[in-house]
This record gives C-alpha cells, structure tokens and sequence, in this order.
C-alpha cells in the first residue's frame, strides 16, 4: 500500500507532462514497463521530472563506470538504508546487466562486511590516520 | 579521540596474538603501514582476529569483482552510515588502487541520487511490482 | 504482523491504566479510532503513558510552529529512517491537518534532497565553515 | 579534513564550468559567501551543476512551503542521517530565515519524538492501519 | 518474497557444504528448525559459513554477556536499522531464551530514548567532554 | 562546535527552571560534573524537563534491568546511529557502571555482527518465518 495512488497507463495518458517522462522511460529502457517507482511519482510532476532527468544523466548515460557497477552500488546504499522497494529494483536491475551469482554473493559480503566494520568503527570512534589526509 | 587506546607498534609486538596480526597485515598489504582501526582493534583481539580474517577474505583475495569496485561499494555503505572514518579510509584506499577523478564524480553521483530515491520510495511506500520477484 | 498482541476494546477496558490513556487519546483527537501504535504499546503500560504524554505535549499542545508543519517534520524523519508504519500515520495525520497535493511534492522533494546532500556531505567530509559558528 | 580539496575563489576563477556556477549562487543568495560544500563539490562540476540546479529550485523557488519551514524539514532529516556539516549550515540557514528560539525548542523536540516513535514502530513491527490506506 | 530462492530441506540435501552448516546449525541449537535466514543465505555458501561461524563464536559460545542479554542487545541494533525480519527473529529468541515483559518493557524503553537522545545530540552537535577522554 | 551555546553553571544560576534541573541530575548521580548534553539542553527548558525526567526513570529507576546493561544497550543504539557523543558518554557510563574489557569486546561483537546480519537480512529481503508469529 503506497501513500499515494500509482497511476494507470489511461491516467497517465491524460497528463501530458508526465505522459512525456512516461514515454521516454519506455524509450530509454527500450521497455514497455514502467515500474511503481515511477507510476507513484506522477502525482508530483516536477518531483518526477527532476527525478527521472537525474537518473537518465547518472545511471543511464555511458561514463567512467559500467552499468552494472552503478546498480551495484546501488543496491548496497540501499540494503543500507533498509529501504525494500529498492533494493528489489535494483537488485532486478543488476540481473538484467548480468550480475552472476558470484558478483552477487561477493556484494553481499561486502554489504555485510561495511556494516559492520562501520558500526565498530563507529562504536569505537577510531581517529583519522594523518595518512588519509589529502595534500 | 577513541573510546579504547590505539596500540603501538611496542605494545603489539608484547602481545603474540595481536603482533601475529599485524605482521599478516603488513604482509597482506606488502606496507609497514597498520591504520588505527587495527590499533583500536588490538584491545579486542578476538574482534581483531574475526575482523581481519573477514576482511582478508571478502576485500583481498581475488573474486568475481575487481578490487577497485569492491572499495566503491565499500565507500557508498560508508556514506550513507556518515561513518567518518571509514569513507577516509575506504577512499584513500580506493584511490591508491587507481580510482580515477572521473570514476569518483560519477560514485558520488550515484551515492547522492541512490540515498534520495531510497528516502522518496520510503516516503511514497512504493510496492513492490509483481515482475521484480524471482520465479 | 506485530512482536506483541494489538490490544482489542475489550481488553483494554479491562485494564484501568491502559483504559485511562486511552481514553483521553479519544478524547483529545475528539475521534472514536485509536490506532495500531497504542495498541501495541498497550503491552507495556509505563512506555505507553510515557509515550502519549510526550506526543499530546510536543504534537497537540498549541506552540510555536502550526500543527501541519509539525507533522511534515515527523514525515521527514520517518521517510529517512524507513519506518513504515510512521510514514503511513504521519502523512495520514498530515492529510487530515490539510496538507494540500503542492505541499505534499515539495515536502518529498525536499526529503529527497536533503538525503541526497546528506550523502555528499558525508562522502566528502566537508568541513564545517567557521561563519556558521555561533558566537 | 574533506576527502577532497576545497575549491579557493582563485581556482573557481580559472574554471568556467564551477565559476558559472558560484556566480548563480552569490547572485541568488545575495551574499558573497560560498560555504564549503560547494568548494567541495567544486571537484565534480557535473554534480555541482545537478546539486545546484535542484536546491535552488526546491529550496529557493518560491512554492508551497515557505523558505523557514523548509529549512526546519531539512534539519531534521540531516540530524536523523547524523550528517554534521549538513545540521551546522542548515541550522544557520533556518536561523538567517527567522527561525526563533521558540520554534527550534519545538523543531528539537519534535526530531527527538520521531526519532523515538520510529524507533519504537520498528521494535514492535506495528501493522498498517486499514484506516490509513487511501482509496 | 526474497531477492533470491529460500532453500529447502531437500536442495539443503544435494549440497555438501550446505548440508554441513545446515545439520551445525540444528545440532548447534538442538532443534530442527532453520529459519529463512539461512535457507537465503545457502545461496552464497561462502556468506552462509562464514556468518554462521561468527554467529557461533558471538551469540552461542559462552562469554562474559549472558545469552538473553545478547539478545536485547541485537534486538536494540535491529529496531534502529528498522530490519523487520531480523527485529522478529531477535524478539523471538529473546523470548525463548526467557525474556520477560517487564524486560521486554524497559528494553523498548531504553531503544526509544537511545534513539530520540542520539537524534538530539545529533541536532544540537554536542561537543564531547573532557571528562570523557580515555587516559 | 555545538549549535547552541553551553550553559556555564553561572548561567545556570541565573534560570530558576534549569537549575531545578540541574541540581536534581546532580543529586541523582550524587556527583557534581553535569555533561555538555544537559549544558546544551538547558536553551530549550521543556525539552531539558521532560528528556531528564524520561532519562531518569528509564536508566536510573531499580527495574527488570540491571543498569549496566541498560548501558550496553544505549551504547549498540548510539554505535548504529553513529551518534559520536552519545557512544563517548554511554561508554564512560558503562565503564563506571563496572564493565570489563570482555564485556566490552563482546558488546563490540554483537554491534558489528548485528548491523552485518541487519544488511544481509534487507539485501536478501528474508520473509519473516511463520514460526515467528505470536499466537
């Protein structure tokens, strides 16, 4: 159950703005399916905006990083944040680019190592090394 | 300031079970440096054994991902825990094993974008769509 | 699925601490509908009085900041700790209090930015300006 | 210490991209002062860009929410996220905006009650009110 | 629904290593029942051995905390990181392991202050006392 | 750095509603030193009254927990939020409720297994086990 209502295809295809986001999803991912991420963000047409331009620019547009590299470290922010729409998006996502169960299991491993480290560190309250400091 | 005193090198090398560490970290890491998360860790050896062993295992021996991107994932969980230690660490890692300007832009990118949509999807409570679970 | 049983009318009826709180909930909402929260806290008595006593004085009381404002705030804070069931209760409550469609997208624009600038400014450990030091 | 260095007026002078950029800030602003997160972000022109880009049309454009209670929101989504540098400038902001002692007194208490109710949610895994679903 | 297959007893069978961490697991516990963490986990049989070996080392084999205060513990760290399912299988073994309501009580209490008073020392950026310093 | 000033005890002095406060902390304690969280605190007196009064009767009250491990629990909240003041002053506390250096690196083994099985339970989304379910 969202907070808002996902919208249908006929209610998208009434808006024109987001009709036009809608239509560039399906032609960026060269897919017919638009998941609920974006059908619950139609109810805010300039969140959505701004948010499928930023995502186009960063997760789309070829750069320094290979794709599945992006959708790997996406999926470990958001196991980190607990958030579980995510985490099954991207984890979808990381299959089609062809994550292998190795890649996977190696993910997992160091999702779970960062946590912890993280926490004792955190418990902890290490100092800095002066060596980690830029020059 | 820590919570437990960071260990030289005088007081490791009077605890065999600490300085048998240390000795594999620097050999592990061909370095004479040891970081304090170590030295903070040496109050605990047992922590530090289990800690090191996993670290070894998951970040050091060869894998399915590269070492370079296995540090990327590291700094992105670092990040969105705000562990302030551990992204100095993680990055300044991250950088002597050849991470680039344009490599970075793009990791910070994608740890920016991901914490907001993993903050907009909790938000909305988006559901889970039908085609991202497994057959 | 909870960790403890939701109490039902009837047993709380039978208990007077719990019966007493839970009257002057009804009360001061001037509604009939208690929810889930309460019911499950109804477990532990002395968490429950606690619990109400501080939302009825930082939530009801007349204060400096209107009642709708003060729940856009508890929305924000439960969308980054991905609470759920905050998330539901908080913009139902926010609903109710007449959060209109345009403050609603600005409220989540402005949880997707701030996490997303929460994230660079961790994984780049900014410095904190000496202008914003109070004097 | 920030993981990068921090952008002086001199080296924003001598790249067009980032001066572009500080010279939309100052005029929007109406202020000289450029804080550290942007001389930070000064490294990443293409995310100093899309940062500035999206602050300035949620945080600055005129909407919905008034500029004080915006600030209000993002203080306590940086205070849940324990992001230092992001409290200490938006608390500032929030103060340069009006905010008064009444106000933060009330914002305090309200980021420590969510936080508190979050947490609390979590523990006893309260289930969804039918109540709160939309129709 | 999991990102990835749960295992059942008769796949569990036909994998040695596994087999082996399965039939540790219900000796271990001296119960026949192996709970959906591991039945995930046994998809990543590196991740599978290695966490089951420190959850023994940690959780089962006797030390200075006692098994239930452990426990709470866990529980503690789990309803912060608002992870359902481990907040349910925490809870339950507290339970088995003699939990009372009276501790389970002051327990929720103690998650719920530890998280509003971390929020407001987070906001108002306290800076630590000298009196706190390790000598 | 705090974002409020740190009241001196001369300042103390001069408001009748925080010096109540003040000399209760000191007299419960039954020492003289009051920590900067409280000198912080005392700019907004309602949130200084009722977080005292919460903190007294959760941590320092006789109850089903013994008041180390109340500490010990604070400290794993504080370690996972990575709340830098909060894990100083609870871990001075414990250490001068009596704890020992087992304890504490066992304390320290549970937080960093606990936020690992925490990551590894929301990467793999785990569906809680029937078995879990209270009757």
């Amino acid at each position: 159950m969202a907070t808002v209502r996902l919208w249908t295809d006929e209610e998208v295809a009434r808006n024109s703005r987001v009709k036009a986001i809608f239509e560039d999803i399906r032609a960026t991912r060269n897919s017919d399916f638009v998941n609920n991420f974006w059908r619950a963000l139609a109810n805010q047409p300039s969140v959505l905006e701004r948010t499928w331009a930023s995502i186009k620019e960063i997760m789309v547009a070829p750069g320094a990083l290979d794709p599945l590299t992006k959708e790997l470290i996406y999926i470990a922010v958001s196991a980190t944040n607990a958030c579980s729409y995510c985490v099954h998006s991207h984890t979808a996502a990381a299959r089609a680019k062809g994550m292998t169960e190795e890649q996977y299991a190696e993910l997992l491993a160091i999702i779970g190592m960062a946590n912890e480290t993280n926490a004792l560190a955190s418990a902890l309250q290490v100092p800095v090394d002066k060596e980690f400091e830029i020059s």
